[in-house]
């Protein structure tokens, strides 16, 4: 069994590549340089073993879900991502050469993908395999993507399609590797900055997190069932089990939800192009504080059928 | 039970007081405005009852301490704490008003003593209480304390008293306050800008942590036994059980040792008057790039009293 300091010698140290003029790993903090004109966002998630990931999730996606997860908050801001802390927290029968490689491979793998390194963070041993990123980026003065500013008459957007997630956790095959090692939607958020008034990304469920920004923006919404991106693996799971609202809430997508302003609707074929990623006009923004969701199929309210949704989301708690 | 969402605005919300010209709780993540002509220095460390804190520990206290070992990490780097993200993973039945309301205030009166505020994080369930924070501090630039400049001929110096945080974990009365709420020196360590050569927290224990210093600059050091500053306490604890090596090695101090030029000894006397702590000279840095540690009494190396020692410190694997 490894020791701390060896663990992060020998798996983390190489997912910590910092420019000279910058202290990473191996001191009692980092010390980062800041650009000019930039702000900072930071974002932090949790993942535990058995809440956020099946206990039989392979280790190499569970590297690579933490950090993606949190590159996915990040994008929803806009962000431009730099630079991560880890805390793993480890059971003492996955403290071995085979897991921690595959774990630490997840990780730079992304890592590496999107240029974010490792500055940071703290081993330790635990009953419950845990793992917290606190993941920081850059957007320019005043920039940021935030929930709070959607305006009624806005298109919502979501990226992608949605339900994957959920259908990967019920085991359908053609889902899992969205499960588990989805793709921050990193470029599509550094497209959105300036044309998007706000975004979230749907870890939660559609409905769920939607709902967050129109609380936070004092507005309603429409959303037309009918249109809504999905895979043909999550329309014939619904097909087979009549549970209409199960991409809407089932949680674990990352992607985004955003709205735009009406006039900018001929940009989105361009940012479509360049990030390669759909993206699918799904209703608007209305009037109304009480941050309400009517869903219509064939133009008329389907809460209804709907009914068993109740804008369940993903929660901790009871 | 209370929801992730509902514990957020209720108990954590009313730590975060951010300016205007920032994003704090309640977005993806917090936007910060960055100051000029300094760097970031960020931090992690995370508390998991039963490895870092006795089940038995008052709220109150696993609050504050998760915060004060992370403070206590950036004054070693002398930096300025400025704010800081929350992860906490809680059981079930931790999960009430009473506990929530203990633990929150314990965070809240140790962040409102150092001005630093709480700007984001994530609350889960788990089976297991665990606690990572983040903390991020601001330091001049190019000023940071590191832990590979220390020089042969410098000084060693530790402030107050070591061996307390072992004391209070066995049991000793008059040590408890000082394990359950240590008091990070985050102004000592913004004193020692400009003057320590090297700086790092003692929480895993004297000789574990200036090994650090000793391994990261390629020097050695001779430390006086007799000098070493501790309690009445401590000193009755090692006379009954012989266990000399006890405040070396115990770990959970959350002091700094640092070191100094010579020349600059002058200065420590107005230091201790600014910040209220007590430092003491314990020994100084020689030559060896092996990064060796003599400690000796009477002028004597005593190496074979202390063999149970083995700087051994505080290791959560074997």
């Amino acid at each position: 069994m490894a020791s701390e300091f060896s663990i992060i010698e020998k798996y983390f140290k190489p997912i910590s590549v910092i420019n000279s003029t910058n202290v990473g790993i191996g001191d009692d903090g980092a010390v980062i340089s800041l650009p000019k004109n930039k702000q900072l966002v930071i974002v932090t998630d949790t993942s535990i073993c058995g809440v956020h990931f099946p206990k039989k999730t392979p280790p190499f996606a569970i590297g690579w879900k933490s950090l993606a997860v949190n590159l996915s908050d990040l994008a929803a801001m806009g962000a431009d991502p730099a630079f991560f802390s880890l805390a793993l927290s480890l059971p003492a029968e996955l403290n071995n050469e085979q897991w921690l490689t595959a774990f630490s491979t997840g990780i730079k793998t992304l890592a590496d993908k999107y240029k974010v390194c490792l500055v940071g963070g703290d081993t330790t041993k635990s009953t419950v395999l845990s793992i917290t990123i606190t993941a920081h980026g850059w957007v320019s003065e005043n920039t940021a993507i935030l929930r709070s500013t959607a305006k009624a008459g806005n298109l919502i957007f979501v990226s992608g399609n949605i339900g994957d997630g959920g259908g990967g956790l019920k085991g359908i095959e053609s889902c899992l590797d969205k499960l588990n090692t989805p793709e921050p939607r990193v470029k599509l958020g550094l497209n959105l900055l300036g044309l998007a008034t706000s975004a979230i990304d749907i870890s939660d469920g559609l409905l769920s997190d939607l709902k967050h920004i129109l609380k936070a923006s004092k507005v309603s919404a429409r959303i037309n069932y009918d249109v809504l991106p999905m895979s043909v693996s999550i329309k014939n799971y619904i097909q087979q089990t009549e549970q209409y609202c199960f991409p809407l809430t089932c949680g674990d997508d990352y992607e985004l939800c955003f709205t735009i302003a009406q006039e900018k609707l001929a940009e989105i074929t361009a940012i479509e192009k360049l990030t390669a990623v759909s993206l699918t006009c799904i209703g608007e923004v209305v009037t109304g504080e009480s941050a309400n969701i009517d869903i219509t199929s064939n133009n008329a309210v389907i809460q209804n059928k709907l009914d068993s949704c109740k804008f369940a989301g993903f929660k901790h708690f009871f």
